[in-house]
């Protein structure tokens, strides 16, 4: 098994990403390998003060860098030696079994439909996102920025992928599919959850509960949150707000603990052939180790096959 | 001044609504007149216990009550001596010169539109909601819940409704008018969005910012938030978990006070001929008066004949 992380990506990349790679390196099993993606030459003193010898680690030297500002698809096809560009070449070639980085987000989307490209029968892949639930675990977001505007059988794809990931990943059995909405009555909502509201409640593709509403994110009513990717943008945007807030305010929780982004790595990007995951522009190293240790978890449980099979 | 009151709205009614009249009573000028319109056989017992003079308030007597579940217009129609259908009648006659209730949402919206009607040029009126700045004071957030779905001409006029509001009742000299979206430059955004910003840009109906993301909810960035009501009402919700959350956890801090609904009062609807307001469903004596205060507020500043200028 080959994890794929871009050193260069993040906005405190190499240190955080290198500190990240030997961090996760020691929960790693010896077939499980490291190859690190970006600049060799400035990687190598950061391991050389941790006393980490490279040789642990595989890497593939690059020479360009896109930053967070960058227009995606332009970056990607001006920079062929940047650390993104290259990861999702080896990718392609699979030479990497899966490929991650806390780097440009638009970068990364456009990166993994291009490159390994999105699963047949998929109609857009979908950026999620796990979010902390009060009683104990995880469910997952999803789409959280990828597709602004969303069709119905968008949507309802976006609960299979959601399903198959909670079921995989985070060990739900059945898990609960809640298409967000502003009542829980069948007829209420916008005319795109109308719309999917039926085809939703028509599906055996997933157990889906019904409408869920703004109160319920964090609660145990759903494990699989769908959400058309602006909704979803703005509620992961307004959630991290209040983390950010009781943080700074010193309130010490359990629940809010779980909230950091740090604690589940990144968000995977699902509906594609292979585990990509997008980090957190401000992951540090705990973050990074755990995006890699999530990489794996989309490699051992083979939920990339899932989803193809699914889809078939 | 005829301030008019449904004693007979909400989940603690007319307990909580009486109480809070009678709390309300005490802030209002000798001129300013509580008219409480419900069931009188209910209020006058609540009124003796506390010794209070039932004098001081004028009452309509009604013998229906709409309850919180049911259908909004059937239940306007078929239950014409509720106190929401009277209120609205007195209301379009000019017997009171704004109406409140924590009743029925739906059969508030319904009968503000079909009693007192939209302002001419407003496409469709707003339900309006006050969030607490993190700094301090308050903006306003429109709309939460009345437009699911929206058109970009139906925002830019949120814009209008908002920052009048804000400027007559906040007391902010040009506010600062945001368009949630998700991300900050012109071109994010989905389709709504991408058509609604460059028709703020290039009004001069009020000051606008730019976009704004979920993350600047509470921040000094906007003044008045401009979202459609599926995004509004989603938003809403999941910021009142957290509000919810922290009184739970036992978090003390100003800021989360000033999240209580009770402090401000109730959502009015922006874009009718008339004050008019919708209390939360829970409201207690203390959120009862502080939106009898608010109809205060909307009536002495001219707000609605400020909308109407406006719109001319």
């Amino acid at each position: 098994m080959k994890i794929g992380l871009d050193i260069m990506g993040g906005d405190f990349a190499p240190n955080a990403t290198v500190l990240g790679a030997i961090a996760a390196f020691k929960a790693l099993d010896s077939h499980q390998k490291l190859v690190l993606i970006g600049d060799k030459d400035q990687a190598l003193p950061i391991m050389k003060e941790q006393n980490f010898n490279p040789d642990h680690f595989e890497f593939v030297h690059t020479t360009q860098t896109i930053s967070m500002g960058e227009h995606p698809t332009k970056a990607i096809t001006q920079k062929p030696d940047s650390s993104i560009s290259v990861g999702f070449k080896l990718l392609k070639e699979k030479k990497i079994d899966s490929f991650s980085s806390a780097g440009n987000t638009g970068a990364m989307l456009v990166g993994a439909m291009f490159s390994v490209k999105t699963v047949p029968g998929v109609i857009r892949p979908a950026i999620s996102t796990v979010v902390p639930k009060l009683k104990k675990g995880y469910g997952i977001m999803l789409d959280v920025g990828a597709n602004a505007d969303c069709k119905p059988d968008t949507l309802l794809q976006f609960g299979i992928l959601g399903s198959l990931f909670a079921e995989s990943i985070l060990g739900i059995h059945k898990p609960k599919v809640g298409l967000m909405n502003i009542g829980e009555e069948e007829e209420k909502g916008n005319l795109l959850m109308l719309a999917t509201h039926p085809m939703m409640k028509d599906t055996n593709m997933f157990n889906f509960i019904g409408n869920i509403e703004g109160r319920d994110l964090f609660n145990e009513k759903a494990d699989v949150i769908v959400c058309d990717g602006f909704t979803g943008n703005v509620m992961l945007k307004l959630a991290e707000t209040f983390y950010v807030l009781t943080q700074q305010k010193g309130f010490q929780d359990e629940f809010f603990a779980r909230f950091n982004y740090e604690q589940y790595g990144g968000s995977p990007i699902l509906g594609i052939n292979a585990p990509v995951i997008i980090g957190h522009g401000i992951s540090n190293p705990e973050a990074i180790k755990n995006m890699i240790l999530l990489s794996r978890s989309m490699i051992t449980t083979k939920l990339i096959d899932k989803i193809i099979s699914a889809f078939k």
